[in-house]
């Protein structure tokens, strides 16, 4: 039997899509257009795992517990607080006989699911462990993967946690590419976290000479680190939660000039006028953070009498695995720090 | 002396923007780069009001004493319970120096202030009347205009009360007009309500003879007064909740091809994948609506593997008060429609 390209023939009890349902069903006998995965890991997106940790008082147990209830409740990991998800890595255990012969998977492939875990049926059998500094939850479990689903095979020639890491966040430095020119000033909030580090490495190499990437960064350490790795030109310490003073620390760094760009790759609340203050004017601000709150930004921008343009931060767009994957085989500096805090 | 652009130099013992701020200097001696506004009317929000008139059992006195109150402990006609504002009309009484030649003011102008009641100082000396069927409070007053502020200038030729209804909404047309090409098929969600009538008008002016819009709408009445008053080429009937619906009746009027543009000016949650689906891939999707959900359209692209670019309505862009008030004046059919709906 076919299922509907969206995976809609999953939702229970409501006519949606998988992704706002409140249940889909992780029933893991396959239609003839899904592919089932015999998943190992999750990489829980870092807005929910910093919200559960919260949660649950950074107990292990706890977090465990939490997970499974969620996913037993809804069928998918999806954090009902913060909406968000994360993606998953196994091999392909059973293509659909519709999708055989028309993708390039076989049976027994390793990949990572790019599309978000808040709308992948997901069954978990066992949680083995969780790894809070990486938001990963190691677990013996099943998914499937719908027709429309996207997914990267895992590069033979690359670590498999050291892609997956990178994988996770592909939507934003892909982007960056596309919305950095020549010349530009960016400013990257969030600048030392995994999203913002490969966003900065983007944006530097899009910029080139002329321009100059900002990155704020919470220490000192962080941004000894960005600068030691030239993934920025300046590093500037603050918070991202201030306004007033990410401006003027900006100025300072940028000629007393606002800058072309802002990138936000924050995993807190209220940074959204961190992000629009700083931007000159038909300036743009891409919002990557999952913590961003619409309204904020939209009457935030409107308050302050700012014309730039805000975009959404979109988790696909095309080519983004390449971009990413490409990014950590360029550069040894993002290989060796992705190394040491992800994997 | 030169105050900060954004107002926060008026912060009273807060590192904060003038919005979120517990209490602001209304002082009316302005700095060099502020303007003062010799207040007629405060057009109270409608969250606000409703809550005022409630707490004041609606009497009249109580009300004026309430809003005295509000002002004198704040400096800004900013309600302590739903937190918003309102905007006010006034004739200019007083440009900074710093701003004198840098703006298109002069004494004496009739001007309605397009940024929030909730950051704007102000005093009120006296309140003269209060209008609870249209949320208006006479006053007689001062208010200080930042050097961001934004305002419009009311126009001699129309109708004070039809030129607020429509700068209320004023953003959505003006990006509209930046955002449509000739020749585009643009869907607008929420075709029939105030933004989206605006919108529909500005996207077809844009989009010519060889563009398309389609405006979709819940019932057969709003269909047959957007095609009869030549707001869109075609009009859909549907539920904006419903995406596979939405897409269908898309395609069905647009040759079987997804839109290159899609508007949401729906009042309602759970639209965002209506407005993502029935749009190409490298297509744009505009969100006005304030029901917006980030997580929802930012996880809800990647889910369906859609490369579209999703904008953050911004309330503000550069002439939005002109561009909406010009459609008012070309349009007989719109002008009618706003006086019997919104006057």
């Amino acid at each position: 039997m076919k299922g509907c390209k969206y995976g809609t023939h999953r939702v229970i009890n409501e006519n949606v899509l998988p992704q706002p349902a409140i249940k889909v069903n992780n029933d893991m006998n396959i239609y003839d257009n899904e592919v089932l995965i015999n998943v190992s890991a999750l990489n829980i997106d870092s807005a929910s795992f910093t919200q559960i940790e919260e949660e649950c008082n950074h107990d292990i147990e706890k977090i465990k517990s939490k997970i499974l209830e969620i996913v037993n409740e809804k069928g998918k990991m999806q954090n009902p607080v913060t909406g968000s998800g994360g993606m998953l890595i196994g091999t392909i255990e059973e293509i659909g006989s519709e999708l055989v012969d028309k993708i390039d998977l076989k049976v027994g492939d390793k990949v990572a699911t790019l599309v978000s875990l808040s709308l992948t049926p997901l069954r978990i059998d066992e949680i083995i462990d969780i790894k809070p500094d990486i938001d990963r939850v190691e677990i013996k479990g099943k998914a499937i993967l719908f027709e429309s689903g996207i997914y990267a095979k895992l590069p033979k020639d690359m670590e498999e946690n050291l892609a997956l890491a990178a994988l996770d966040v592909a939507g934003a430095p892909a982007q960056t590419q596309k919305l950095v020119k020549e010349g530009d000033s960016v400013l990257v909030l969030g600048a030392a976290g995994k999203s913002g580090m490969l966003c900065c490495y983007e944006a530097r190499k899009k910029a080139g000479r002329k321009g100059r990437v900002i990155g704020l960064v919470i220490d000192d350490n962080q941004a000894q680190c960005l600068i030691e790795n030239k993934l920025v030109d300046v590093a500037i310490i603050g918070d991202a939660k201030n306004p007033n003073d990410v401006l003027q620390k900006v100025l300072r760094v940028n000629k007393g000039k606002e800058v072309d760009l802002c990138i936000n790759c924050v995993n807190v609340t209220n940074t959204e006028m961190s992000s629009i203050l700083p931007v000159k004017d038909n300036g743009c601000v891409y919002f990557f953070s999952m913590a961003t709150a619409f309204t904020k930004a939209a009457l935030g921008a409107e308050g302050v009498g700012k014309d730039v343009t805000m975009i959404i931060g979109n988790g696909y767009t095309k080519g983004h695995a390449e971009v990413t994957l490409n990014a950590l085989k360029e550069s040894e500096n993002l290989r060796k720090i992705f190394k040491n805090l992800y994997v």
